[in-house]
């Protein structure tokens, strides 16, 4: 277990380390060569200065690049916050498995290496209107599960998730931990209608009010009212940022799950990409919180980290880009003013 | 030559066919039919019904993917409209052919097949200020060269450019096509500062007044105020909509070459996707007239092709879902209410 206790954790979250500046500068110093005027490729010339910095090279690459989604149930889902049934999480976890998934084609189109990580799916996190969703113990093992995917020498890293009925537990956190009223962070999520929504906003007050005297850290915060996917993904993003491993973000959810860390150490999505904005209303807000803007705004509301996996296409352009281009010296063309 | 009189030009402008709605509809059954929430994949899910109906099939393929540079020069270009030297469009093909430019990176990553045409470099176009830019014989040549680069049974046609200079005449496409000041389609190009910017909007305040009173045809805008490369991607988008080939538009150089046509014929633009919205000030205004929604914002500001070439990343990974993923049915998957 990477997290064996919550100093474990915590240690980890206020010892976050720096890109390699080095690197940065010699990856600025190349782009201001090559044969475009400075600055045309705009977030391209970001993408690879970015991924420069994290990999500790001049010209970063995109071979070991792996795609981890995370699955979970929710006792909440039982108060009827989503569309689907919660059987629905171990059907597509099957279909993952058989590769017809959304993330099956887009990670293959994007070179993603895949794996699927359900965690305990026949035994959903409380109720947490009533309860904190996981003990202590099975907070630091979802923790745990997300980071044990992380290894040292990867390029890049994609944390997805799967979970009937997760974008409740997501505007909860989202509303613990940067504020505002529920209804800033509730969406149709699958596709709720407005009595839905409004039954998952009543959901979400209910849970928040049961909680509201219990410490606010970002443990606390992902034990009560998070999930098992969702300190997956959490506990990832933390030990990619130990091994220094670019992320990609996903959506609402991926984003959620990092909230309650980002609101005591917003230093912590440094080394995170968000991959696109969804549809989801909140997602917007959320990116903002994090200091993140998104790279893609196509409308996906998926999950699965299928708008991470498009938007890894624009990362690799940009390294092609960044790493074949010639100089204006190799090239003989005049440089501009 | 496709376009050996005006009339060539004007009959094929007024006589464009439709997409296969067939194809569109058996798309679209599809895509419901697949493993996830109705819609979710967004504008991915759009994009591949989109090129099933231009390609005519339930699946549509992106196998011979071709893209265009064409390059031109610009008489105009003499009264210091661009940070760069004349001589740099043709250093620039050059660079091209020998595989060194952004483009030729980018394209590589997309899968597609570039080509470079440069159009009599060593004659430019007459200074529009002073006179048409092109005779009827040139300008019919240009379009046709473009024209002949389309073939039947390329599965997507991306048209890109390169002339210095050639965001001036762009604006001025523009502002005769669309109306509106001047400024409002000026912008500072490969990285002009404000008094570069002002000059230009003099010059093209200058051209428009030359030729306020001459014919308001989609053929003399482009001869009096494109250029030879402009005139080309006009050639290369209507002889791809003869053979329902679609098209990703690049940024505002390629909008503004359609320009004049869509002020006639706003349907010129349905087999066309909007790549990219550039850095450029009038492109998002240009897109708006020309009824598109762009893929992508990502600050880009080259042309080339580039920002078109980035967004076919996107339509690969939107095909690759359409025709990869599992029904409902076939993965053994409750479907949603």
């Amino acid at each position: 277990m990477s997290f064996r206790t919550v100093a474990d954790f915590e240690t980890a979250l206020r010892d976050l380390p720096a890109p390699d500046e080095a690197a940065i500068a010699a990856a600025r110093a190349r782009q201001a060569q090559l044969t475009k005027p400075s600055g045309s490729l705009g977030r391209l010339e970001d993408v690879a200065v970015f991924l420069a910095g994290w990999q500790g090279r001049e010209r970063p690459a995109l071979e070991q690049c792996r795609a981890v989604i995370f699955a979970g149930n929710h006792g909440v889902a039982a108060q009827g916050v989503s569309l689907f049934p919660p059987e629905v999480t171990v059907q597509m976890v099957a279909n993952f498995a058989a590769g017809g998934a959304a993330i099956n084609a887009l990670s293959a189109a994007a070179g993603l290496d895949l794996h699927v990580v359900p965690l305990d799916l026949d035994r959903p996190t409380c109720d947490f209107t009533q309860a904190p969703a996981m003990s202590e113990a099975e907070c630091l093992a979802a923790l745990s599960a997300g980071a044990d995917m992380v290894e040292p020498g990867l390029d890049l890293f994609v944390p997805g998730e799967m979970g009937i009925g997760n974008t409740t537990p997501a505007a909860a956190l989202c509303a613990r931990a940067f504020g505002g009223t529920v209804a800033d962070w509730v969406g149709p999520g699958t596709g709720l209608d407005t009595s839905g929504v409004a039954r998952k906003v009543a959901v979400i007050d209910a849970a928040l009010a049961f909680h509201d005297q219990s410490p606010r850290t970002p443990f606390e915060t992902l034990r009560r009212l998070g999930g098992r996917e969702i300190a997956a993904m959490a506990g990832a993003i933390l030990r990619a940022r130990q091994l220094r491993v670019p992320v990609v973000l996903d959506g609402f959810i991926c984003g959620a799950a990092i909230a309650p860390l980002a609101a005591a150490v917003p230093a912590i999505t440094d080394h995170c990409i968000a991959g696109h904005c969804s549809a989801e209303p909140g997602h917007m807000r959320l990116l903002e919180r994090l200091g993140l803007e998104p790279l893609l705004h196509l409308g996906m509301r998926l999950g699965e980290g299928s708008g991470a996996a498009v938007a890894v296409q624009i990362l690799r352009s940009a390294l092609t880009a960044h790493n074949q281009m010639a100089t204006f010296a190799e090239a003989g063309v005049a440089g501009g003013a």
